[in-house]
């Protein structure tokens, strides 16, 4: 497709002169593209408006509009949400550490940015200016590739942004939308290897598949989260049920949420009976184990199937476990490696859980809602990597970085 | 493929253990592992001898020939290979950071095992030991796909690590090796994403291009390099002839050999005839641009594809560009991003060299031959990361490592 490999190299050509842009530079574009979004918020509302229009005449679900629907708060968030990335610190040029060989050879690990970055991403606007501010900020150039849903919104924004490059100096094909959103150009996308580095899908589980079975370009797979609460035998159980509530009740569409508890059979009698019944006052549906059932007859029955679901929903599967060891044994069988809680008060289970739990994060006594870029301090979040190779967990500005060796010498040979 | 399936969870099973392993019983297992090799090698030759008569039956390279013939001395290297990594540090374990945030959770970002690498490589035997000890070291299982013409090399080689594993108390399917080696059986490993982690090829570019495109599992891209020299207008000339002999003559078959001699055209008159005829006299054939010609009439004309090819011989291309821009543009353009170098004693130039040009090692006055875990005082090396994502450049122990983040609560919810 002749226009994707246009886009590609316009893309790839802004990426060199970004790599050695000053972080003043980026952060001016960055308050510029602020200040774009807030002037242009009338024309923004009415292309996103053709948009929300279109989707409520296809019967689109509540869940999408929401996500879909901007308002002037949320125009001023994005507003505020490039303010704010322009006052984190630039992590571009840093040199983690100089040695010096016994040859002489100086050699530096100095971080850059990966090159040309890739979004693809469903009907959130707003993942529109939130991934060309956090690409700008690490000096890479991005193409955004959103849905059809949100694509004269999309249209709008990437316009306000790249005047606002235009006008402090940045060469504008830094920030580029593949305005076609046919499944196939999607795919045409996927491998564009000669022109983006890396490729980071932000969606539900099926978008992630199908950019993982397509995708030529090196993915960062996001999000998917089936997360556990583990209620060990000796845990502070009216901790343990304080936890469980949070995890699952205060946001059960995202990711970080619990879907599966797990509790100690010796504690079982005592606490499963409490903590159902306040998580069905919560709207919550219980699927449990058999001896789930012994304990708090009346609730459905999971099958193996719901140790595999991510429900995103007021629904919760609940399995009486032997101890920690078969909690983590279950977790790694049937989990997604995203991120896991122990309620303990032992030491020695404590660090049991941490140490073999396969996940990117492990918590002890506390909720798995945390796991969040900003949660963890860094100020900003490209998405939550549950892939093992280059980030794993919440990414912030560093995750859009790379490494180069920079090496002084005085004409040393080998 | 059932048999596949069962390796997978064998090693997935085996990972769990290994990650939780001490890193003296590693390191006794790494020095059974010498002590296990040195012991057989009278049968390790014996069935490496059937390899070799095999591939000379079917008349192969000299070349492949070399790669793929074990002796005395070459057991012992590797017998001493292991020794060397049982005496580098042990990456696991090591928290990276921890920070207190304002809620009181405690989060730490720990070095942890990346799980189960599978490895697919070519006729090398001394492969199998090399990326066995260093998964070993790093608490990975691996599985190793070596190719066919190697075959009963490797099984002898495995046979012996395993059972130094069994005798120090590991289990020993942290090492396996796919003994099946038709082409299709590799192409179902590369499909096993429950079962491995990460996939590192290590062997040419068709070997690495089918991996990219078949793989669903995380690649690690390795290797290829088309590097370059570029000589400024304001170099030490005696240095740049040294630094370009030894890029291109020293070892050309290897990744960080010169293939592109650029010489900017102030200095051309004077240094063209003097280093290509000094090249010659090194057996290397000369493909030169137009300009090379007139200043160095009878070398070959280059082409297009000349620019793009990584020889892997003695043969280099060789063109004449304006100054330091010219050449940048080019790497930037034809180069595969491994390692690139500058001779010159402009503080500018040099500058402006290490921040434009994309690769994973930029040289200032040393030759590209350096980039090796060895010489960056790695210790080890697994591969040469030509990718931007994980690791880039070359690849030591805590490149076989990703991170999981452990976060202390005493009850917080969000």
């Amino acid at each position: 497709m002749e226009i994707l490999k246009v886009i590609g190299q316009k893309a790839k050509k802004a990426s060199y002169e970004l790599a050695v842009c000053s972080t003043n530079k980026k952060n001016n574009a960055l308050e510029a593209m602020a200040e774009g979004l807030k002037q242009a918020e009338k024309f923004i509302l009415e292309q996103n408006q053709i948009d929300v229009k279109a989707a409520e005449e296809k019967g689109r679900s509540g869940a999408l509009l929401d996500r879909l629907k901007l308002n002037e708060k949320r125009i001023n968030d994005m507003a505020e949400g490039l303010i704010a990335v322009a006052g984190l610190p630039d992590p571009i040029g840093e040199v983690e550490y100089m040695v010096k060989r016994p040859n002489g050879l100086q050699i530096g690990k100095k971080r850059v940015p990966l090159g040309v970055v890739g979004i693809i991403y469903e009907a959130r606007p707003n993942v529109t200016v939130d991934a060309a501010a956090l690409c700008l900020k690490t000096g890479n150039a991005v193409i955004l590739r959103g849905g059809s849903e949100a694509i004269n919104s999309n249209k709008a924004l990437v316009k306000v942004l790249r005047e606002a490059l235009e006008k402090t100096g940045i060469q504008p094909d830094a920030i580029q939308l593949i305005e076609d959103t046919d499944r196939a150009t999607a795919i045409e996308m996927m491998k564009m290897r000669d022109y983006i580095d890396v490729l980071i899908p932000r969606g539900g589980a099926g978008l992630i598949k199908t950019v993982v079975e397509n995708s030529l370009v090196p993915v960062i797979e996001t999000g998917v989260g089936n997360c556990h609460v583990y209620v060990d035998n000796k845990a502070d159980l009216e901790m343990a049920k304080n936890i469980i509530i949070n995890a699952k009740t205060s946001r059960p569409a995202v990711c970080n949420a619990a879907e599966t508890l797990l509790i100690a059979e010796d504690i079982a009698a005592e606490f499963l009976p409490k903590v159902l019944k306040s998580l069905e006052d919560h709207g919550v549906e219980i699927r449990g184990c058999e001896k789930t059932r012994q304990f708090y007859p009346g609730c459905k029955l999971a099958s193996e199937d719901d140790w595999y679901t991510e429900y995103l929903d007021y629904i919760i599967a609940v399995k009486v476990v032997k101890d920690v060891d078969e909690a983590v044994e279950h977790i790694n069988k049937y989990g997604t490696r995203h991120s896991e809680a122990i309620v303990t008060d032992s030491y020695e289970n404590a660090q049991k859980f941490l140490e073999q739990v396969d996940a990117a994060a492990v918590y002890v006594n506390a909720s798995t809602r945390f796991t969040d870029g900003f949660e963890f301090g860094f100020g900003a979040e490209i998405g939550i990597s549950t892939q093992k190779l280059h980030a794993r967990g919440p990414m912030g500005l560093k995750e859009l970085t790379t490494n180069k060796y920079i090496v002084y010498g005085s004409g040393q040979v080998r």
